[in-house]
């Protein structure tokens, strides 16, 4: 028996049509050097108009890709909303990948036109000869006048203002219907093995997405709300704040270039956002900032924080001192990216809540979790069993573009490569990526506990610790250490240190102490590194 | 370009397993005759399978039927989830229909089992000898041990208890895989012209209506709600309140049989509902009862109110003399119901926003509208321009079940019978029914606003406008108007009444004085009885 209903499709069309007419006087804030500047959703929609003419008579037809090189500010807003909305594909390119790896996602995603943040030109010129795809580059911001694009113009390819081509371009388009099934947009994984991997957003993924980071579950975004997002749009979406908001007429509050604390904190002050999203390390900057700057950030009614786990103290310091309210998120680039949300369960007290704030929060309606042991049996949701979790959903990648990775996914599921328990609610409390975790005679020993521990030490600024080969055990824990300036420890000390907290065959029975731990290109621990000097001898270590 | 997402479909099945695990500790709050009675969502899922495999041990399988015959409670929420979830089709039949109609949905759908309420049992058996295709009945509730199933069982028809199903049945039951547009649910239109229209749901357009409710631009529930509808589950889905509060964890307060204003005034106080849901008429009953008797219904952060247009002047009272904030919304079956929101725009002051909140809201993001003209053409959203609205969207009816009426759709819209205006922002106000609109040399006259209008005389009790056939103009309005007893009015007193508010070629020119305006079996004027009765010269119509 079928419905009746209607087929109508969901599409990024549709919700960019709507929200910029039905909220019309919702605006994006876009921070500027010395203020901001402000654009309503009306005019960004004529606006999304003139540019997705532009880029047909650049020659754009069917579902090709046009990249976006950009800052968070209402250009990138516009590229978000005219790409897939005239049938191309959007291709966000993270800008702090390494220049090689910029070269391959572009080429990759056979990028036909990209849009160029004009702080950006000089990095990108020096990218570009070896772009095959690129045609044309378009030069975003208001102020490109002022812009030097002779680096830009000496690699031979067509480079354009922004603002020129969206002025000589017609306000009215006629929107494409698409199948709900196609792709919208792309962003690659930032992996720290291999070459960057793409997944390729639907307009039903997307839509969908959105849709719940407006539920009252989730972020519970409405009119109401100004939503900052300091999340990078060339990263995962923005968390899809920035179509979220769209839909349901949030207003925007977009920080381009300026993600200090300081800058943030005034933004904040002056435009009054109800909602932000950012990594743990932005907020830990800003707690820095605002405790010897006194500051009102209290218009935040929360702060959606994710990419890393948030330590409580971290969160408990915002909360005492500040009256800022973290909310953690858990998601990657595979799964759009939000897939849980961090509200406590209700009915608990202000205490009793902190244990699931510091955990990754409950999987969301829309997202199925399992968790999946050693031997690939499927352990129970009980907050004890420590296995990997694999997720399942309709937006919830299940492939990687033109590249087969049949370890990332097991029965339609994905795998996340993140290690830990799921309670009977959903709650995720995640311990470690799969690939860190250490495996010790049949047993799983997490390297983010023994880190934490270790950097909870006075004298210790960093830890690291990695499995190595071990003929009895399979793997021992290795502990990489740095040291405070003008501090030492030994071994000893540090394994009494940890001796409370861990079981003994837990403990590190190998020890070093570097200089600095080796970081990947998005700031996190590269473990790869330290196990390849390891294996080339190039650590001095000490055993007991 | 495809996606490289997961195709998972969106389904109750998954909404309900997600519900009543990661909200396990959620509960359903029914009333009773003298208190509450309380079951947690985990219980309510354990039971959801026992009923599932119950009603395949009776027979259903595939997409046949199941008919529900039930008040707001934890039993028909157990319906409502079970039966799209095994794959069935929920197909819940309006109490309040004319039995002739009941009889008429019941053997149009072809339900094969009806579950019951036993407070029921008493007119479903009057009616089940004409049911043709029901073999079985189970009775409802957790007290049916005590009830009179004689009749029924007089009958010839297995008649079970629903209780008695349950406990015999096991706790764990295979939920099927579905496609998303497969038929989830039914429920037909209670039309005053011919036999009643079904409409059939899919789990996706139940899936999005869902998440629709629970977004901060809509109701924005989530779990921290207590959701109390009072729109009953018979009826257009109860505005989608049930699936919604599962999806996302919010616990609801049913009333059951005792939707007077005493004991839902009652109910609220006891278990302090956050969000209700109800037609204006009870609300209307409520504010008359707590004038007189002091409560605190402040534990409502908002009530939905629709159905029928809700009068500025009762939104006034509850929120000046009670502090209860009327939300308008807008739909009809066909629209799952639910398709705009009565949020006033952000930014408006709290006397600016009450024109936004007299009208019947936004149109939501997901249900596209346009107006048209008596001639077809699509007129301008500016908020002047008057035409019937039309709508489109994933949960709006493209056609009734086995039943052609291509006079309610036009290019793929379905054309809603209500007639106002549009503005830029997508705030629809409506001014009548388009078949009771006066179609007068060429303009609209509204017989809404007409009847508002004397109704607003103080010895006016009721009045109902509809357009009499005239050779010049087309069609001309007759007022029928019932005055208060004991007083007189003649026509020229309130052509007099009106003349300040309506050009002189809106006004009435025949005029005829009734004991009552004559209503349909929901309660609201029949005026194609009136019609019926001035064709027949059954009126004493005074001209002039």
């Amino acid at each position: 028996m079928r419905s009746t209903m209607q087929d109508v499709p969901l599409s990024l069309g549709r919700l960019m049509q709507y929200g910029t007419t039905a909220y019309a006087d919702a605006s994006v804030v876009t921070a500027t050097a010395d203020g901001t500047r402000t654009r309503s959703y009306g005019e960004v929609g004529r606006r999304v108009a003139r540019l997705a003419n532009a880029l047909r008579d650049l020659g754009i037809t069917g579902d090709e890709r046009v990249g976006t090189f950009m800052w968070n500010n209402a250009e990138h807003l516009e590229a978000y909303l005219a790409i897939p909305s005239m049938g191309a594909v959007l291709h966000t390119i993270n800008i702090r990948l390494f220049p090689e790896q910029v070269v391959y996602v572009v080429n990759h995603a056979e990028d036909r036109v990209v849009i160029v943040d004009a702080s950006l030109a000089e990095p990108f010129a020096a990218m570009l000869p070896e772009m095959t795809t690129v045609t044309h580059v378009l030069v975003a911001r208001p102020d490109t006048e002022q812009a030097d694009l002779s680096s830009l113009e000496a690699t031979g390819r067509t480079i354009l203002r922004y603002e020129d081509v969206l002025e000589a371009a017609s306000e009215d388009f006629a929107w494409p219907e698409v199948d709900e099934r196609d792709a919208a947009a792309m962003c690659y994984t930032s992996g720290t093995t291999g070459n960057p991997k793409g997944v390729v957003y639907s307009h039903r993924s997307a839509y969908l997405h959105s849709m719940s980071m407006a539920m009252g579950d989730n972020a519970g975004m409405g009119p109401d709300d100004r939503v900052l997002p300091v999340v990078p749009m060339f990263h995962a979406n923005a968390w899809g704040l920035p179509y979220a908001a769209v839909l349901v007429g949030a207003s925007l509050v977009m920080p381009d270039r300026w993600l200090q604390a300081e800058p943030l904190v005034r933004l904040i002050q002056e435009t009054r956002p109800t909602l932000a999203g950012g990594v743990p390390t932005i907020f830990n900057d800003v707690l820095g900032w605002i405790d010897e700057h006194p500051s009102d950030l209290r218009s935040l009614r929360a702060v959606l924080c994710g990419g890393s786990a948030v330590p409580e103290s971290l969160q408990r310091a915002l909360w005492d001192r500040h009256g800022v309210r973290i909310q953690q998120a858990w998601g990657m680039t595979e799964t759009s990216p939000v897939a849980t949300s961090g509200k406590p369960p209700v009915g608990l007290s202000d205490e009793e809540a902190w244990p699931y704030r510091a955990g990754q929060g409950r999987l969301l309606g829309g997202v199925e979790g399992r968790l999946v042991g050693g031997d690939g049996e499927i352990l129970p949701h009980d907050g004890e069993a420590v296995g990997e979790v694999e997720v399942r959903g309709p937006w919830i990648t299940g492939a990687y573009y033109l590249d087969d990775d049949p370890e990332k996914f097991r029965d339609g599921w994905l795998r996340t490569g993140d290690v830990g328990t799921i309670d009977r609610q959903g709650f995720i409390t995640l311990t470690d990526r799969a690939k860190d975790v250490i495996k010790s005679g049949g047993e799983w020993i997490s390297s983010v506990e023994l880190e934490n521990a270790l950097m909870g030490h006075p004298d210790v600024v960093e830890a690291a610790v990695v499995g190595i080969p071990d003929e009895k055990w399979q793997e021992r824990p290795l502990a990489t250490v740095v040291v405070r300036s003008g501090a030492t420890v030994t071994p000893e000390e540090l394994r009494d240190h940890l001796a409370g907290s861990f079981a003994k065959w837990q403990l590190p029975d190998a020890w070093t102490f570097i200089d600095a731990v080796p970081r990947t290109s998005v700031g996190k621990f590269d473990k790869k590194v330290l196990r390849r000097r390891y294996a080339d001898g190039g650590l001095d270590v000490q055993h007991g």
